[in-house]
């Protein structure tokens, strides 16, 4: 199932996505069963249903904190230099930084070297903290796909990375939860980012270094994380900058594609 | 006006803190005026006090997130081998690692060293961005003092600090948020740890290399902050291990005390 939040006529609410879209990355041909209730307890549908183009998307969770994983993919290192970290590199992207679908992505102030990150971000389903290894997929609701927006220049001059990861708009999410993917096949999907149509990012999930079990395990063991809490796992090579006016879509086989303009502050 | 978090009989409320106590750092002699409604926006004083060994003061706010500095006195760089950075380097804590006064800090299974960082805390009044100079003492509600646990070992090895600084039970908050304090006197405050009653930080505000204002005007040039958030403005020299069973205590000159127990996983 493919669990949208959107707005309409003003109001909030959850829905789950039907249909095939006519053009891939487009909405049109498909449409949203409105959800009675919240996907993170039991929910039923309301068979009310609206074209998804009537609809503004939203990002698809409000998380309390995004957690994200740095240089987590071999060739993603090499491309910028680094060696690849022994352990996973935990960092935070604040609740403020989340947009969705279709927001602009804007310039900030201190950057002259904006970065796309394409991500597979898994989305937390309930309450937990020190989950073993075989539990995992028991607190996972589903995968949607991210984009790890990044100051590169801030990044270098700064080592710790709240503003240069942490700006507003920095962590697009959407266009909805994925919940029909298991452990192993979210373990291999393609991931791309394209920007104006030309691909930039190509990748495979299945190139962690750290897998979606560790990660979790490595996290829990420190954090308690929350229903609706999202896990970046980091991005695969070809980053690169953002301009005004560029569009960047990222792409996740099986689940979607998450598409924002970028914009200068005015 | 000394505004606290507390519950009393399953009920959650703010309260503004009444008296002196009858030695430093107790609460005996004290009373809690119960507000009406909450701190960041008009309220009024119920008149129903209720004395403060009654209460479970809690954390004095729920931040949506904590932003922390990395290396804000220079003393506190020198004692850990480092340079003093040319710009803050903030991090986030986040919202689970938020505890009140009295409760544990809990060891995490992957730290052997566990250590203290007094800190005076700034609590965000408003929602507020890229805001100038001139307006830093509109969106600040006040003061309390804060503890930026640190497992440093951790730290050593993970070069972003998620886990080593975020861990559940590492940013202790409290007693209360000190409303009566302008930016110059905030800005020239004694800041002390002690450990089981032993003085082990000691240093002033007016060391901080950044100053309050710096750092608000840096943090919202590129994030949004939200009422309730909370700024850790960087620790003194003297930081160092913690152990289960000791007793740590931030105090600040003219905010009060924040004492928490060190206790092992159980």
């Amino acid at each position: 199932m493919r669990i949208a939040r959107f707005s309409i006529d003003g109001n909030v609410a959850f829905g789950a996505v039907e249909g095939e879209p006519s053009t891939p990355g487009s909405t049109e041909g498909l449409v949203v069963d409105v959800i009675k209730g919240v996907p993170f307890a039991d929910f039923e549908l309301s068979g009310t249903k609206v074209p998804l183009d009537k609809v503004r998307l939203l990002p698809p969770v409000l998380p309390s904190k995004v957690v994200a994983i740095g240089r987590n993919y071999a060739a993603h290192a090499a491309e910028l230099g680094h060696e690849v970290p022994t352990a996973p590199w935990a960092f935070f992207k604040p609740s403020t930084s989340v947009i969705g679908p279709g927001d602009p992505i804007v310039y900030p102030p201190f950057s002259q070297e904006v970065h796309h990150e394409a991500e597979l971000a898994v989305v937390i389903g309930r309450l937990c903290r020190e989950v073993p290894r075989e539990r995992v997929k028991d607190v996972i609701l589903g995968f949607t796909c991210a984009n790890d927006v990044t100051a590169r220049d801030t990044q270098q001059t700064e080592k710790q990375w709240a503003r240069a990861k942490g700006f507003d708009s920095s962590c697009p999410l959407g266009p909805w939860i994925e919940t029909g993917l298991d452990l192993a096949a979210a373990s291999d999907l393609a991931v791309t980012a394209t920007v104006n149509g030309e691909l930039r990012q190509a990748g495979r999930t299945n190139q962690m270094i750290n897998s979606i079990e560790d990660l979790i395990v490595n996290i829990t063991e420190a954090m308690t994380l929350l229903p609706g809490d999202v896990l970046l796992t980091g991005t695969p090579a070809g980053v690169g900058p953002l301009h005004p006016g560029d569009e960047v879509a990222v792409t996740i086989e099986g689940i979607g594609t998450l598409t924002n303009k970028v914009i200068s502050r005015g």
